[in-house]
């Protein structure tokens, strides 16, 4: 069916500047309570996915259990659809997350001005590191995107 | 800092309502290649969430290799976030999904008219069951829904 939409792969350099734009990713981890999929507001910073959170937020505590001192294996999400036209990308990223606990990290995340969106104490910092970034697009012709 | 927007724990009603409207979600399951998080367009049907994939896609390659003829735990996430205001919400569902194999779930899952955006094969349904819904509420001041 020519019409359809079609599934494109996205290469790692689309990828990286889609990731490069920030704002709103979700974070996948296995938590206490299985399989957990949180939003949070991102900045790329230095390669690495940067994102706040309570000290005592729940993601902090599973994290926690999980990795004392270490680093985790987690999942992390962003993606763009249109409902109308039925076109839109996603990117995953794989790989492992560690808090910020070390003085320089934590300073140089500081700098950084990531937000997290709801008030209150959210000056925890945790870190995705890029291990593996795989992205998709579905647009509806073939060289739709051909004058991008 | 009462001008911060403040997170407000949803009710599962409210979760419920937000789930039924269909639309894209975001599957993650532990996949071969470590954790997975992969949108997909979903309906409510019977109180569970179904969508549709290839047969010989990777998310059913991996969910068949974890789960020959049983139950996996996966989680689903769905979203709205406004970056203008900072405000949106979150509902996550956590449950055991199932590859629909049985005819007469398979008669019922084709009936239900639940469509994959990418053209292609994908007539191979999986289901989700709710059973932990959980969501949050970003809102610029406590009272701004109070006329819904």
């Amino acid at each position: 069916m020519p019409d359809q939409p079609s599934l494109e792969i996205l290469d790692e350099a689309e990828c990286l500047r889609l990731i490069a734009r920030g704002g709103i990713g979700r974070i996948a981890y296995s938590g206490r309570y299985d399989l957990t999929v949180l939003p949070v507001n991102y900045k790329l910073v230095d390669g690495a996915i940067l994102f706040r959170t309570g000290q005592d937020s729940l993601t902090v505590a599973d994290l926690r259990a999980e990795i004392p001192g270490g680093e985790y294996r987690v999942a992390f999400e962003i993606d763009e659809f249109d409902q109308a036209t039925r076109t839109g990308w996603s990117v995953l990223v794989q790989g492992p997350a560690h808090h910020v606990d070390d003085a320089s990290e934590l300073a140089q995340a500081q700098a950084a001005g990531v937000e997290p969106w709801p008030g209150g104490e959210r000056d925890h910092f945790i870190k995705i590191t890029l291990m593996r970034v795989t992205g998709r697009r579905i647009q509806s012709r073939p060289d739709a995107d051909a004058a991008r």
